[in-house]
């Protein structure tokens, strides 16, 4: 049996790190998303999303504006919606949700159908551009905000709404005469589909996402051979030299190698990969998703959890391939790896799984936003020198500041669904069993099967490294607890009553029979560090970057002045760590460096014979997470080492 | 009075260096260009070039094909023609081309007007699309070709064909009633008229050269003005998102401070202005060459003498962004910021001008061009991964070798004409001066206006630095010789009769008058050094690059191994210089330094806290112009510095 999430409804974060991040999405990231989905934000760019509905609904005349995947807003709204509803009762909140419920059942067509674009803008259309219509992406997109919704309110309406949308698909979709032998060229729906699966137990569902992975790729390419219907219209991006790589389409999935096209794309249905290849007891597809995971990992990924190395086509490249001022590193794509991440968890067992959803989260996910709420980053550089980021130019992606709502909204809903639902990475629970996967202050009511158990921990994570676990509720039949062992932890111990307790370790955890009530405290230490990277990426050879626990930290302008590549660092000097205010409260780091002299250019020459010379240097960096959030200026994950 | 460059028939290039390269002209490049004009060359992308204009000259029947811009192939393979039949006669090519002319002068339609994608394709349709319709570029390649092939075979009727295409430009373009208002989208044409104006000396030409540079950039924009007219149509790139910055066209050429947009239409249409500010004695317009010459080689010049850094719209971005390894440094850049740069020679006197020119002609431009004659290179990289170079992605414009002939054929035939015409480069000459600016053997009768003198320049150059001079026909009125003094030049000696000669120092060359026949050998030492780059340049902070003389150097994976970023340079230690048989005869630049240890990745991890270790390495640095002539592989000019 595979491992599952908690119920969000019974777990409560307050945690000194997290819960500033998290209320955001409640306290600002919902209401302003509402009024830019209403178009109530001045200067922003329309969005028209609830008016796609209104039209649809016939409530309203008018137009269809928007890209072709407009819908999606709403639903991603919905869902962080049903996230937040879950962690906390607000009923205005929930009316004003219900009232999209109603919405949106009512621009739901009678067979189930239900995409704005297509019933406003391309009717009779619908289904005959799987490349680039989105409407399989679309559905996906509601189904998990129904199920958010479900789970946090209890209310079915939404649910049934896409019950019957994820009917209509199946009757669409398949293998059998008569169907459409296609697949999404965005995938999402797959993973959609097995969380309705999950809720309602109706197997077709499962069945349908499985379908999906099974036929993408097999034989000639769905999309290849759709542009050539006569009722064919491209409705997005030009599509005159596509290639089914993009989309991860070339082959099928169970002989793909290496992580490549659409980083997005990629990692949504690795996601989905891993919940079928348990579900089916897939071996083959489970051993496709261990190496994809790998070659992730191990050879695509950057420091921060960043991932999608190319600015053109938001893409993968090939191994090793990791710039570090012109990269993509788009923040869906690294929230996808945390939800592949966490199933592959939840599958195997194994802790180092979640030690790249913890570097994902607590580094790219967060950069995503300003500590404020206001502000996202879709791209996510680990080396920006603002005046170099200029439109038409290599580096126009890279934004030097985040941005506020965009057109194209899929990051920053996205990362007020991640943050909402941050709950379901901290545990992963099982029948007598729960493994605390993250360090996140909370108290939580346990469903164990049999049983249920109290859970609370109460830690400073990150910047203390004591983990303060109680579990009651725990009865004679016992239980297992298993506590996660960070890679970066050291003279990780746990004491109960007091005593250094003795744990069995299996695979990255710390684990614990329990036959009663129990108090732990988990304690390591996670200094800071000096890490390099694999001499193959050769961005980085000569450098270092510094991190502790699960923060990679970085250099900003605004603490080292201009021009952060003439420094530095001595790693053979200890870093230091200082507690600071900064940020609502951080470790800073601070570190031993020189910096080149610039005095010897005064003549203002491109190129010469000028000696070197440095002067020394007290260098401060601080989390990536909370970069640009004091202004525009210079910042570098990756610093130069004296050798 | 401005100095002039030399007849190329009475100058005859016989170097050890150079004529390896002029040479291919004429053996490889004019025949396998004809070849290629004509689809003879199999699994080529096909031109059409010569049969657009034999449908235009009613000789055929079919359609237009190839780029708007498809005329100026053959006007450049006629310009390298000009070029190589003055260098040598060559009865059986001058009748080819002479063919070619009568083609040409039978698709020139009744009134002068001569582009073959507007006869063709677009009839009615002329001057309706300066901003992209390429009418004026490919007019101004026409007079150069013209002005060439007359220069090298004294035949007349091309020039009257490119004469009768002037006039009918006179009739149409200036600030008149009836006229039209417009200027170029690509500059080209004004270098065209004026060169047409020296052969022709009618004023004009110059006056209609004047006019485009006065009328560009002032009042409201001419293409965006142009793009609403109901008449309009696009036919090359997508112009929803127009700027005229990308065409030098955002402000009156006199106010502009930067080198800013498309780099190959910045430096032509420098090059015009240079001209133009000399003829009609206009201060402003020379301040503004001096100002955006200096701009372009003190803060946007790769050490290469490449220019243009974005791999987006091939242009320059802000001063010091100098990105290594996903540029663009189009070959045609450089080419013109030669052309710019001899130009500035000319009226100023001034070597630093030829400081530069060398740079480009010695590196970016050689490095355009296999030493077999037969790849090209559109983009000069300073640093290549070629596995990371791949398609969809960054650095997709990046190619790790050079390239057979292409669909848009600029630079291939830009190099020929300029190989072919590097004599022009040698001298500069006027009134009783001659100013000698780049040390290639040859021997040449040049005129110094009353008087005709012989020169002779017999040297190893860049290899050996000793040149030595012999000047015949002085008269007794005396001359000035100028020889330049390069600025990487140590120890600058000259010897008359195996004495040391004192001589006069004037901008950078050494000045001697002489007043009877003389011969010379001017002596100096070009140690291979270690150059840094301002460290405003953050792509280079920490880096050096090794050159000797006008050479930058550069590593290539045949010589150093896998993973050039792995290795580090012990600048405390001597370069060694080296005679190498590599390249038909070079200095080969050997390198003590280290390599990063990899063994302690073993795991095959990406990131981890593993010790830095090094072997102690020699390194061998070969000319960059040189690079990639023995298969794919890594490459890179910047080197880490060991510090």
């Amino acid at each position: 049996m595979k491992l599952h999430s908690v119920d969000l409804k019974k777990i409560k974060i307050e945690d000194p790190f997290w819960s500033k991040h998290v209320n955001l999405v409640r306290s600002t990231i919902i209401p302003y998303q509402w009024n830019a989905m209403n178009d109530l934000i001045p200067d922003a760019e329309p969005s028209h999303c609830l008016d796609n509905f209104a039209i649809a609904a016939g409530r309203k005349s008018g137009e269809y504006y928007g890209a072709v995947f407009q819908d999606t807003d709403i639903a991603k709204w919905m869902e962080a919606v049903g996230f937040s509803l879950a962690a906390e009762e607000d009923s205005e909140l929930e009316k004003t949700a219900d009232d999209v419920v109603d919405l949106i059942a009512e621009a739901q067509q009678e067979d189930g159908y239900l995409d704005t674009y297509f019933i406003v803008k391309e009717p009779g259309r619908r289904w005959t551009n799987l490349c680039e219509g989105h409407e399989l992406y679309t559905a996906g997109h509601m189904m998990e905000a129904a199920v958010a919704y479900y789970q946090g309110t209890g209310k079915r309406k939404f649910l049934d709404v896409v019950q019957k949308l994820a009917d209509l698909l199946c009757e669409t979709f398949g293998t059998e005469e008569g169907k459409i032998h296609g697949y999404p060229g965005h995938q999402e729906v797959e993973v959609g589909l097995i969380k309705l699966y999950y809720v309602t137990g109706k197997r077709k569902y499962l069945d349908l996402a499985k379908y999906f992975i099974d036929a993408r790729g097999v034989g000639e390419n769905y999309f290849l051979k759709e542009m050539e219907r006569p009722d064919f219209k491209n409705i997005g991006p030009e599509l005159a030299d596509y290639r089914p790589v993009y989309s991860q389409s070339d082959r099928p999935v169970r002989e793909q190698e290496a992580a490549e096209g659409h980083a997005v794309r990629a990692v949504y249905m690795y996601s989905a990969m891993a919940d079928l290849a348990y579900e089916y007891q897939d071996k083959e597809l489970g051993d496709a998703c261990v190496r994809l995971w790998n070659n992730i990992v191990k050879k695509q990924m950057y420091i921060t959890g960043a991932i999608g190395s190319s600015g053109i086509l938001e893409r993968f490249t090939i191994d090793y391939d990791l710039p570090n001022d012109c990269n993509y590193g788009e923040t869906c794509a690294s929230i996808g790896l945390a939800m592949f991440g966490i199933r592959m968890a939840n599958i195997t067992r194994d802790a180092s799984y979640i030690d790249t959803v913890e570097r994902a989260l607590y580094n790219t996910v967060l950069a995503g936003i300003a500590l404020d709420g206001k502000g996202f980053f879709y791209v996510n550089p680990l080396e920006v020198w603002p005046d170099s980021c200029i439109e038409r130019t290599s580096k126009e992606h890279v934004k030097p500041v985040r941005q506020k709502w965009f057109g194209v909204a899929c990051c920053p809903p996205n990362v007020a669904r991640t943050l909402a639902s941050i709950g379901q990475y901290i545990y992963s629970a099982g029948e007598r069993e729960l493994y605390v996967n993250l360090f996140i202050s909370n108290q939580a009511e346990i469903d164990l099967g049999k049983e249920k158990v109290q859970v609370a921990i109460e830690t400073k994570f990150p910047f203390e490294n004591k983990i303060h676990i109680t579990v009651r509720g725990v009865s004679a039949d016992g239980m297992k607890l298993a506590v996660r062992i960070p890679d970066y932890a050291r003279g990780y111990q746990v004491f109960r009553a007091g005593a250094v307790a003795g744990y069995q370790e299996e695979k990255g955890y710390a684990v614990f029979m329990l036959k009663e009530d129990a108090q732990f405290t988990v304690s390591f230490d996670a200094p800071a560090r000096f890490v390099r990277a694999n001499p193959n990426v050769r961005a980085d050879c000569g450098k270092v970057a510094v991190t502790k626990g699960p923060l990679v930290y970085c250099l900003e302008e605004a603490d080292n002045g201009k021009n952060l590549s003439e420094l530095f660092v001595d790693t053979k000097q200890k870093i230091e760590e200082v507690d600071s205010e900064l940020f609502g409260g951080i470790t800073e780091l601070v570190l031993k460096g020189k910096r080149m002299q610039e005095t010897a250019w005064d003549k203002g020459e491109l190129y010469g014979e000028y000696p070197l010379s440095f002067s020394d240097v007290t260098l401060k960096a601080v989390p990536y997470a909370y970069w640009n959030n004091r202004g525009m200026g210079e910042m570098s994950v990756w610093m130069k080492e004296l050798i």
